[in-house]
């Protein structure tokens, strides 16, 4: 049987074909347009399952993400997509033309069941962490996302962390982790250090967060600062993950996590500094799949929904 | 079918014995020697069902809540009884003579189990904050508990929220929310305001958590302060939790929350100032069961696992 990852995103779509043994086939990516995503990604699918002579009856099923909450294979609210209340199944099923198995999940969310699949299957509860534009998350308990009651689960970035800084979210909270650990907040704290704190950065010209963590790296002071300070407010963010989900692991991806070691590390020493000492020993991975996390975890989820079938005879 | 639940507290053991259609039909307590804990709680136990001639195949099983952390059945520290490391389930069914089935807990996870199990069987999701004299927690996510990689999992009374008060906690940590809004971290506040806040209470005295809630109910200014800050701290939690968890419901127990609405109204508010948006509409709950959640707890959870048994044919 062969199953389909799809990642959704606001530039482009992600298509994986899998074997049902974790195994990715194939993978290519149309351009995203909104307003008739679904007819072309079935019309690109259906296209090439002709040209492999795959019939819709070799399909499990296909897993859906989406860059938006999720609640029941609802995507309540997707931004980038102007989509609001869209079902994502009921739409899908009808550009196949049949009544397929399809599951839907909030892009972090499946990126969590995708890294943690790959990294160790046998963890029972693994926390996802992507530092990116903002701060994303998944959490995996049981083999199940926490999607929660209004699709809010795991959404890591909304932690209250900050009392220091007073940085307004973009959700209208204070303090949020994501103000000061993504990407974005790395560069608000570089401005909020500008004529505190010497460096070599341009703070006037075009930054990234990646200019700041090289500079950080070279032991540039304001640099250097803003690093450890994104750092130490992820770790206290940990802290409080392994009191409350106390998870097997926490993976950290995104785009800040193409800092490597040195981000680990990093984060290592001030998680040691600030957790309860029981969890101190918890595992702290680099994630691994990247721009595929996705399309695996669709995958990943798939297999274990066929599992389930087998074993019980329904879904 | 009957099943037991039984919770074991430091001065006494909660004994209950159930239909497995969830109606308590007797409760007994028995004192708490840990030394031979488990022979006294089967003695009584057999004694019990001899007298009420009821069969060891008539029971399907029994649920046990013991104070401390707990990991696959494994009592990992219980202080309060000088454990570590027991293995309940194998001591318990020793005693009881026979290979019986075992279901061990975390006291706050189970009575989480029960009170969600009571107030409303539909909810996906609950958090249980229980204020006594620490801060504990359950959390229930499709109908399983959260038990955590070292049983660490909902222990909310260790969430740092506080750069206020930099009180340190028993764990060692500092500004955990058990530092602020439990009995004792009231009792905390009380001190740290004296002097700076008029007030009719005897600081000097034995002062108790309740004393100072009837005195903030009068609108004493120092007791006042001390319950506010004690509910914006749990409310600040509880706006974390929901973009962790999101659950459907938090339930508010343990000594404390004996305040009632006067109690579930601060939080409320604090919470509605706080929480993101999305989650403003999330129950907020006092707890029912009180001293019973334990053993209700374990007999929800046993119910679940019956008809696991009778769908799949194991456990």
């Amino acid at each position: 049987m062969y199953i389909f990852g799809i990642d959704i995103g606001g530039t482009s779509v992600k298509i994986g074909l899998f074997k049902d043994t974790f195994e990715l086939l194939e993978q290519w990516e149309i351009s995203t347009h909104p307003e008739s995503l679904f007819e072309e990604v079935s019309e690109s699918i259906k296209k090439f399952l002709k040209k492999q002579e795959i019939s819709f009856a070799q399909i499990f099923g296909y897993g859906v993400g989406v860059p938006g909450m999720v609640k029941n294979g609802i995507a309540l609210s997707c931004v980038n997509l102007g989509w609001q209340n869209v079902d994502v199944k009921e739409e899908f099923s009808k550009a196949l033309g049949y009544d397929a198995r399809v599951y839907v999940f909030n892009d972090a969310n499946i990126a969590a069941f995708g890294e943690a699949a790959y990294l160790n299957s046998k963890w029972d509860s693994v926390i996802f962490i992507t530092l990116g534009t903002g701060v994303g998350g998944g959490i995996i308990f049981h083999h199940e996302i926490i999607e929660g009651a209004d699709g809010l689960g795991g959404e890591i970035g909304h932690i209250c962390i900050d009392d220091k800084y007073h940085l307004t979210c973009g959700c209208g909270k204070i303090g949020c982790l994501e103000t000061i650990a993504s990407a974005t907040g790395m560069l608000r704290l570089a401005q909020y250090y500008r004529d505190k704190l010497p460096t070599k950065l341009d703070l006037n010209g075009k930054l990234a967060a990646k200019d700041i963590i090289d500079a950080a790296k070279e032991e540039d002071p304001l640099a250097s600062c803003v690093f450890d300070e994104a750092c130490q407010a992820l770790a206290k963010a940990m802290a409080n993950l392994s009191v409350i989900i106390n998870p097997d692991a926490f993976i950290i991806g995104g785009g800040v996590s193409n800092a490597g070691a040195f981000l680990l590390e990093r984060i290592k020493k001030h998680y040691a500094n600030v957790c309860i000492k029981q969890a101190a020993h918890t595992n702290i991975n680099l994630a691994v799949l990247k721009n595929n996390a996705g399309i695996y975890g669709a995958c990943a989820y798939l297999i274990n929904k066929k599992h389930e079938v087998e074993k019980n005879g329904k879904c």
